[in-house]
């Protein structure tokens, strides 16, 4: 049974990166199932990336590998790490690209510096083929993650964006414009349950203020604007058949807010 | 030996959703061959997504399950529909995508109800996850496609886009205008067949107008245009070595006929 | 354990081409490892396809087959090759595609004439899936590579762009332009160890003129343009964080010249 690795990266599809990577993989242990998450995160947009893989690297089996490369330190003194956490192994830079994994409860990150994890003429740019693909290739065959090299009890976490109650008001912002146009935000579902009735609560980003929360695309018309807790239990400002984002002009960082009616 | 499961879906490349439906499929059964055919099926377009299907899913060896998912009903009234069709089975929202199996002779649809098919809390507004990857991997892996719930009898099948004969001319439509820039009409080989002798036939569409039918890309000079069968045994209009679409300013839905000299 | 076959094309992802394509090869040997190199070669850029491969496609087990179809002259008279390069077997047309390969010590190729290696019926446009699917499945089953048919000796072959010394300056082009917008030249690290100390070196293309070449991004501030050896040893003009393309106005083709300080 071939053991599961995923590749998420910003290597776009036009260039040998991404066929190196895989060859690189498959180069060290001939036989892995190697499936493809993203490799069209933006070029350097760590925080992307990390979306990505928070809500897409639990629904794999437990013993799956993820490898990670956005990779704006590369060659420079950014670590590359190896984490332990949720029943899987990650492999990535240090830059904030495993926060999902490294707030996982009993996570264990380690810096991979072992010699046989590597190439042995590293090239300063590409650390995805020479570095990060043989040492997930090697952790999916069953080398041990504690034996890559030095605990690491600071590794770079991206800060948590998360909803504040401002007097009558739970703000938030938007962390994530989906390819539908769909803006997701930081407030959960949870966040909304202790907050109020969801039928009777306002939400309000940039011009555009949506009246109560449903529960999903088709209970308002086409071409209307909704208000409802997406597939990752977030807060998203949506619109039925067509894209928020464009409609509304708001993108990644812009404020939203919920108010009682 | 693992089953295939081919995905096709308006799911787009940057986000978590390819990555979530791939887990999915994995968790449920960890040895399955999963196959992309597209993720980049225009957002909610069922058309396209039903183009793709038609002239890919039947090169597949007959065992394959073929998984689509565009799905702008999700959440509402819509069945989820598993189809066995031409040897293959299918797993699709009831809204037209599986349109060629459903037209295949002997094909036999079922609504998916059976509550081992689907997880136990299925979110309102991602069932591709939750309900149509399971069921996809329980298929693959033997689960009958009899047993996933009520046999339906009406499933959503597409209008036909069909080249009728009006005069002395064979009128039909654009029905996808590929990458390449290629106009991709409903008008098949078998159309012209009765129609006329190929070299003598004029090929009409917006302000272009082409004389004869060829056989190939090469039969006509760099920059020109030329009309042709293509690979699905339709009628293409196409410039050599450039975009048709770009040039003549046609897209999917515009009228093309045929004339006799 | 499957025998790996690599897929480099210029197909899209929203046609059902590449699906059309793996069906193809499937249906052919049911049990093959398929992994996408690239489907986003821009259409019919023979060039870029066959960048894609010389900086890819030897990172992988020496045993893997590399289809590759980038095919603007389909159905007319250019031949179908095999070649046996590097270890490796590859299967596309006789367009200067498979040029890294050609150019490999030792390399065999051969026109692929074996009635069985094709469809019956061989379609005049998409020999991607009727001629060069099957043919790479059969050489992955074991198909022995000198029998696909005749010896080829004067297979098409690009043009090398390669640097020249003139006076006091290395000259060579832009032949590639990268996702990132890093400028990729034909001027390798060889070229630069024969011509004088990088650290006094002056890079010089369009506007834009580099002092020293660096060893990676990080070496200069964000938004600060740099010159590095690259991962595939070629000289790249970059900006830290940013598109060199897009700030610089420069793409493939253009000059960029070495000199002395």
């Amino acid at each position: 049974m071939s053991a599961i690795v995923t590749l998420t990266t910003d290597f776009g599809t036009c260039d040998p990166y991404v066929g190196a990577l895989k060859g690189a993989l498959l180069a060290v242990v001939r036989q892995l199932h190697l499936l493809d998450l993203s490799h069209d995160i933006p070029p350097q947009d760590v925080l992307a990336g990390a979306f990505v893989l928070r809500h897409a690297a639990f629904e794999f089996p437990a013993d799956t590998v993820h490898l990670a490369v956005v990779d704006p330190g590369v060659g420079g003194a950014r670590r590359a790490l190896a984490v332990d956490a949720g029943g899987y192994r990650w492999v990535a830079p240090d830059n904030g690209l495993l926060s999902c994994a490294l707030a996982f409860p009993g996570a264990r990150a380690f810096e991979i510096t072992h010699p046989e994890l590597r190439r042995e003429s590293l090239s300063a740019t590409f650390h995805g083929r020479d570095l990060f693909a043989p040492a997930a290739a090697r952790l999916a065959a069953g080398f041990p993650v504690e034996s890559v090299g030095p605990r690491v009890d600071d590794a770079v976490l991206l800060a948590a964006t998360q909803a504040v109650v401002q007097g009558a008001c739970l703000v938030g912002s938007i962390i994530h414009a989906d390819h539908f146009g769909n803006l997701i935000s930081c407030i959960s579902g949870n966040d909304l349950d202790s907050f109020g009735d969801r039928a009777r609560l306002r939400v309000v980003a940039g011009d555009v203020t949506v009246h109560g929360i449903v529960r999903t695309y088709t209970d308002v018309d086409a071409g209307e604007p909704a208000a409802l807790i997406g597939s990752g239990n977030l807060l998203e400002l949506v619109l039925r058949e067509g894209s928020a984002a464009a409609r509304f002009g708001l993108q990644r960082g812009d404020r939203i807010t919920v108010e009682r009616s």
